[in-house]
C-alpha cells in the first residue's frame, strides 16, 4: 500500500555547530564518509549513480555559487551525476526527495543525497546585516526569519489561548533530547523561566525560542528497494513524499494559524503512505522556533486546531510520549544548518527507526515516522517523508 | 529501444535581450503563458504536478533566493510542488532532466519546466566587479568566465592548428541564424574580419567570440509519454538524457583540448536512447565562446578529434549543412540568461522537430536532436538530452 520505492541504507552527520574550524566541502565531505561507513553490509562509492547537493546561503553569503560539481568533487567523485536543488529551508528534504524520484524512474539506482551549510563564517561585506545597509527592499524594514514565523504564532494565541509557557515547554522538551545527541549544537536542563526570561527577538519569541545559526552537514544513502538486500538487512523504506508551495505575501495565505504548504504537502505523503497521523511512531518536525512546532502539530494533523500547547505541556510530545517528537533536539537544540537540516532529521528518523538511538530511543508501534521541514522566503515551502520499516 | 518515457508537449520563450522593463517573475510567467498556449489540444494548468525552476545568479547578485515558491508563485499556482534547480549555466538543462525523472518516478505525470535569469539588472554594491573589488578570492585575480574557458581553446590551437578564422566563423553562422529567430538577442552579417578586429577579452577570444549578458525566460510542458496524446498529435519524446561533472581544479582536467563531462554526459545519453552522433540531425550546443562550440563537437561525436575547425569551415554545421548547430542563433546570438538557456535549447529543438521553425528550419532525416550545455564554476558541469519524434 505505502509507495516503497525506495530503502535508506546508510546515514551519516557531522557535529552541528559553530564550527569555524570546517568549509563547507569539508562538512559535506564528513557526512558524506560517515554515511558510506555505517552501511551494514558494506559500500562500495563506484556502485554511486547520482548525487544531489542541498546547499542554501552559499552564494548568498559568500559570492559563489556552490553547485552539483561543488558536490562531486568534495566527495572525491568527479563525473558523478551531481545536481543542487534549493528550495529554502527544507533544501535538504527536497533533495533527499529529487533522489528518491531518480531512482523510482529507473534512470538511478544509487543515490547520495548530502546537505552541507555554513552559517558562522560570511564576509561582512555580504552578511545580511549589510545588505540591510545597503538598502535591500525587507531587510533594511527589519525582515528576518523571526519575523516572517511571528504572525501565525501570534495569531494561534490569540485564537486559542496558546501561552508562552506552552512554547517555552517545546524549547524544554528540544534541550533535554539535545543532551542525548552527541550530534546536538546544545541540550542541557532548560527551565520554563529560563525561555520567557530570554531577551525578545521579535514578539512572542525570546532567544531561547529561536533556533541557533549553526553549521553542519548530513548525509544519506539511497537506492532501490528491491536491491537493499545487497546492502543492509534492515533497511528503511520510504513510505510517502509530499511537497507543497504557499503563497509568498502574507495577505494572501491560506490560514493565518498554520501553514496551508504543510497541511497540502502531509496530505500528499499520508495518501502515499496509506497511513494517517495516528499511525505515526516518532517524528522530526521544523521547530526553528518554538511556537512553530505547535503550529505544526495541528498542520500535522496531531492533534485538534488548537489543542498544541495542551499536547506539549501533557508530555505527549515527549521522548517516552504518546507522539514523540524531535528526540534528536530538533533545528531548537541540534542546531539549524540550513541545507543539511532536512538531511539530519532523515538520518535521525532513520537510526530511531533502526532503534539505534541510543539514550534517545523512542519506542515503536507502527514502525512509521515522519519528517517535517518548513521555510523558505515567506514560508512558502514545505516538504514531508514518512519512512516505514521494511 | 530509446527512452521515450516522457514527451514535449508544449514550449514557450521570451525574447532574450537586454529586458530592463521586465522583472525575473514576469519572464518566468511570460515563458509559462506561451508553453501553455502553444500545447496544440489545449492546457488546463490544473492538470499539472510539478513545477522547476532554474536559476542561478538571483541569490549572487540580488541578495535574495529565487526558491521552487518564486515560480509556484510567478505562474500563479502557488501550492504546486516546486523546485528550484541549480547546477551553473547548465541549470535549465538538468531543470528540464529533473521534470523528467520526477514523471518517469510515477510521482507526476505532468510537469513544467521554467528558467528565467536576469543578467542586466544589478545592484551596484552586489555585482561581481564589486565582489572583486571587495576581495573574492578568484575575481580579484580577473577569475571570469572567458578566462575559465580559454585556456582548452587555446590548447587546441596548439595541438590541432585550430584558427582564429574558425572560430570567427562559428560566431558568422550564429548571428546569421540569430537573424532568423524573432527571439534572438542579436543577428545579421557578420564578416570574420569584424570578429577578428573585435577588442580582445581575454586570448584568443575577442568581444564577438563571446555571448552577450541577456535577461530572459523559457518553459517547457513535460507529460508522460503514454498520455501526450490528450495534449497533441505530434509530441516530441525525451529519448535519451545524461549529467556528468568534472573535476574542478584545472590540473586535475581529463584533457585540455575539451571537456570529460560533456564526453561522459553524452555517452550516457546516446546509450539510453540507443543512438550515435549520425543518427543526430540537429543540435544545439553550449557556445558561450566560439571556440567552445569548436571542441563540443568533437566531445559529442559530431567530428574526430581536431577536425572540429574544418567541419565549421566546410559549412556542415550550417542550416542546411550536415549536421546544423545553433540553428536558433545559440548563445552567441540568441542569448545566454543562465538559467534559461538550457530550456531554450529544448524549446528551439521541440520546434525544428516539430518543422514550425521557419526561416531556420533544418532538414529532418532520422527526427533526433541534440541537446547541450556545459559550464558552472569552473566548467564543471555538462548535461545533453536527446529529443526525438514520435
Amino acid at each position: 500500500m505505502a509507495w516503497n520505492k525506495v530503502a535508506v541504507v546508510g546515514a551519516g552527520m557531522t557535529r552541528f555547530g559553530e564550527l569555524f574550524e570546517a568549509g563547507l566541502e569539508q562538512l559535506a565531505g564528513e557526512a558524506f564518509l560517515e554515511a558510506v561507513a555505517s552501511v551494514p553490509k558494506g559500500f562500495d562509492v563506484a556502485d554511486l549513480d547520482a548525487a544531489y547537493f542541498a546547499n542554501v546561503v552559499g552564494s548568498l553569503q559568500g559570492n559563489e555559487i556552490p553547485s552539483g560539481a561543488t558536490l562531486a568533487n568534495a566527495i572525491g567523485l568527479p563525473g558523478l551525476a551531481a545536481t543542487r536543488i534549493e528550495n529554502g529551508c527544507p533544501s535538504g528534504s527536497d533533495a533527499v526527495r529529487q533522489g528518491c524520484l531518480a531512482i523510482a524512474s529507473g534512470v538511478a539506482d544509487v543515490v547520495v543525497v548530502v546537505g552541507a551549510e555554513k552559517l558562522r563564517e560570511r564576509s561582512t561585506q555580504s552578511s545580511l546585516l549589510e545588505s540591510g545597509r545597503m538598502g535591500h527592499p525587507i531587510l533594511t524594514y527589519g525582515g528576518t526569519a523571526a519575523t516572517l514565523f511571528a504572525p501565525q504564532v501570534a495569531r494561534h494565541m490569540y485564537e486559542y489561548g496558546t501561552t508562552r509557557e506552552q512554547m517555552a515547554r517545546v524549547a524544554v522538551k528540544s534541550w533535554a533530547n539535545g543532551a542525548r545527541n552527541p550530534k546536538a549544537q546544545r541540550g542541557g536542563d532548560l527551565t520554563v523561566d529560563a525561555v520567557l526570561d530570554s531577551p525578545v527577538v521579535c514578539t512572542p519569541f525570546g532567544i531561547l525560542d529561536c533556533c541557533p545559526q549553526s553549521d553542519g552537514g548530513a548525509a544519506v544513502i539511497l537506492c532501490r528497494a528491491d536491491r537493499a538486500a545487497h546492502y543492509t538487512d534492515t533497511p528503511v523504506l520510504v513510505a510517502g513524499l509530499g511537497l507543497a508551495t504557499d503563497p509568498l505575501y502574507i495577505h494572501e495565505k491560506q490560514t493565518m494559524t498554520g501553514w496551508a504548504c504543510t497541511r497540502t504537502a502531509v496530505q500528499r505523503a499520508y495518501a502515499m503512505a496509506g497511513i494517517g497521523p495516528s499511525d505515526v511512531d516518532v517524528a522530526e518536525v521544523h521547530d526553528c522556533f518554538t511556537g512553530v512546532e505547535l503550529l505544526n502539530y495541528e498542520d500535522l494533523g496531531f492533534c485538534e486546531e488548537g489543542a498544541a500547547g495542551k499536547l506539549v505541556e501533557a508530555g505527549d510530545t515527549d521522548i517516552g510520549g504518546r507522539i514523540p517528537v524531535n528526540p534528536s533536539g530538533g533545528l531548537l537544540a541540534k542546531g539549524h544548518p540550513i541545507g543539511a537540516t532536512g538531511v539530519a532529521q532523515i538520518v535521525e528518523l532513520y537510526t530511531q527507526l533502526r532503534e539505534e538511538a541510543g539514550a534517545r530511543q523512542v519506542e515503536l508501534r507502527t514502525g512509521y515516522a515522519l519528517q517535517h521541514n518548513l521555510g523558505g522566503y515567506s514560508v512558502g515551502v514545505s516538504v514531508v517523508t514518512i519512512l516505514g520499516r521494511a
